[in-house]
């Protein structure tokens, strides 16, 4: 049995005519002789207008009831998408996500997926030619409805893939694939054919929304190729898949960026074991992530600590702060909000020398002050004035030869 | 365990506001030291915005993906109220169909419910004080989702009152209670305080919808005593229960009516065995009910038998019988739109001589024809003409003296 599995998003099934498009190609998918499994969204503004529903009724509601609302706008796309099949003469039928078992723990509004009853979905795909699949959604343990947290549905394609073996997995979404940059921001971004899933992971939590983060960790895990392109025209899209050989040979794939980012600077603190937890425990603790941290050399047993945060959180660690502030021995806090985050992206800077001298050495050449470094494997990132960033992604992709492929300059 | 059901039906639950009065009758009796089995229907107008919305898809959607289409309004509303109640400080939780296991046979849009696990929800009553269970919707022995047909929400109330053998079920609405006949047809029509499942049955069937006909059926086999009450006022309604010696002594307890009427005659047909079956099988197949039906005694081996049916069957019917006719060997059908069933409804009747030739006088007094005639043991049906069918009500109300209680005339 060929099995695809193929995602649409909210974009692709908001209304009949969008439907209609997916129809064909699913019905394409048929003609190749595949067995397919759809895996569909709400219908894009449902998910906002329920989460807005919900907050009219409680100013708290429990996540746990949450999701038994949410996951009606998955349960309405795949009823009628299955009516739409049934009408082209197809074999088919919706499942839900407790129907395809898919068991998760019990972390409602941000499930994860632990198991799927695999043997159920192949005895379904004997008798019928397509499964239209609930996204998002999936049971716990105790038999209540979950979510998987925004763009869940793209985990919940891949790991049917994954669970099935399938021999393709497409993410359908209304861009073309992953570019280089963001092509708002620089006319000559670049569609990229293939990269790998390290990288596609640097990109997904910069904010190039193309696919949920954890469906790429998800892949990478079970190693499953992902296409992702595009529901509006017939362009292959992006391969994320496997590192080899061809894509260590390419210094870098692209340039992320994020915007929300918030700079907090703690002066002063006295520099001994234990003041960093002192610090950022409290702050994990409520439930805010922690993204570029600096220490400074101390001098007079006293250092100053500087890190990120996203800009929604930048009230509640002031409070935590000010609050600890006797532990931590601070003198002061300080904050900076207009800042962003630039990131060159590439698995090649494993093996390639002076990727971070070229990037620095570009953002001197366009006179844009880098506030602080952070650095992976795989990626180097600059904290910059925000006002700089449109000037910084153009040069950087720029000074990368993003725009033509494979003609990546040489350090 | 004191188990109280309590049913709201959809306009109780449209909306914030609505949802909020209803939480006050859940409270109530909460603090009477019950553990509450809420069933909701789907928001007001949910319904009809979901069946539209399967239409504009399909024009034959397949009814199993109608359902899950369907149970999307419930679900909304069980999730929203349980938020509610936690608001309120109350341990509750939402509970779906197939959560509730109440199993259902495989007829999509009408199924009918085989067995619930009363087991589990029992256990969960041990640690929420209220459950808030989606009406109208089931799982199959298949695992795929049913719902119980219009109004279904109201046997999903009695069958769990069943199940759990509840102390009290409640089915909340927004009338009053079942009246002697209908309020806007006749003001000194009386609400009444008990009336038998007999009753009730004929109630419904002639469209005095105040209960689907499927709970009522369902609270006479397992004998649930069923309380119908208004959401907007505390008045205590009407019960609906078994028969007693008290009922007896009232010979009628309402008068009934149905507007859907469509009378059709066919004329001169062979009296001979067979011919009823080969005019009416015809027509049951094509899933047609009839209604009341008379044969006239025969005249040199030829009858006219005529029957109603409701009024949208109509041409659907004269098809069948112009594509039958030289089986039946008839002459000439005839249709009369223009006609209506009224109805004296009593379990007094049993007991009592004369009611008959009371009604027939009383329709005589006012110069009203009779087209038909058909009795059942607690029920007496005319057809009449329908511009008389006020008239008749208000003629009957008063001849059998509803206007007061217990102040029915003895013949």
């Amino acid at each position: 049995m060929k099995i695809i599995v193929q995602k649409f998003g909210g974009t692709s099934v908001a209304g009949l005519d969008r439907m209609l498009t997916i129809r064909r190609k699913v019905l394409a998918a048929l003609e190749k002789g595949y067995k397919a499994m759809v895996v569909l969204s709400a219908m894009a503004g449902e998910t906002n207008r329920l989460i807005e529903l919900g907050r009219q009724f409680s100013k708290t509601p429990a996540a746990a009831e949450m999701d038994v609302l949410m996951t009606t706008g998955e349960q309405a796309s795949v009823a009628l998408f299955a009516m739409l099949l049934h009408d082209a003469g197809v074999k088919a039928r919706s499942v839900l996500g407790h129907q395809a078992e898919i068991t998760t723990d019990c972390m409602f509004g941000k499930a994860r997926i632990m198991s799927i009853n695999t043997k159920k979905l192949r005895n379904m795909l004997l008798e019928y030619d397509v499964l239209v699949v609930a996204g998002f959604q999936g049971v716990s343990c105790h038999g209540r409805l979950t979510t998987l947290g925004r763009g869940g549905s793209d985990t919940t394609g891949v790991a049917l893939a994954a669970a099935l073996d399938a021999d393709v997995c497409e993410i359908y979404t209304d861009v073309k694939g992953v570019y280089t940059t963001d092509p708002n921001m620089c006319s000559t971004a670049r569609k990229l054919d293939r990269i790998s899933y390290d990288e596609m992971l640097e990109f997904s939590s910069m904010g190039a929304k193309v696919l949920q983060i954890r469906s790429v960790e998800f892949a990478k895990k079970y190693n499953v190729p992902v296409r992702v392109r595009s529901t509006f025209c017939d362009d292959p899209g992006t391969l994320v898949t496997q590192e080899d050989e061809l894509m260590e040979d390419v210094l870098v794939s692209g340039i992320a960026y994020d915007k929300d980012q918030c700079r907090i600077t703690v002066f002063n603190v006295m520099d001994c074991p234990g003041v960093a937890a002192a610090i950022f425990s409290p702050i994990a603790d409520a439930g805010i992530l922690v993204d570029m941290i600096v220490q400074n050399t101390s001098r007079d047993g006293r250092t100053d600590m500087t890190f990120t945060i996203s800009r929604t959180n930048l009230e509640k660690t002031l409070e935590i702060l000010a609050r600890d502030n006797k532990d931590i021995g601070a003198v002061e806090v300080q904050h900076d909000l207009n800042v962003c985050k630039v990131s060159v992206i590439g698995v090649g800077m494993r093996n390639h020398l002076g990727v971070a001298s070229m990037m620095f050495t570009c953002l001197r050449n366009e006179n844009i002050n880098i506030l602080m470094i952070s650095t992976s494997e795989i990626k180097i990132t600059c904290l910059i004035e925000e006002k700089y960033l449109e000037l910084a992604v153009r040069a950087l992709h720029d000074a990368f030869g993003l725009d033509s492929p494979g003609g990546d300059r040489v350090c």
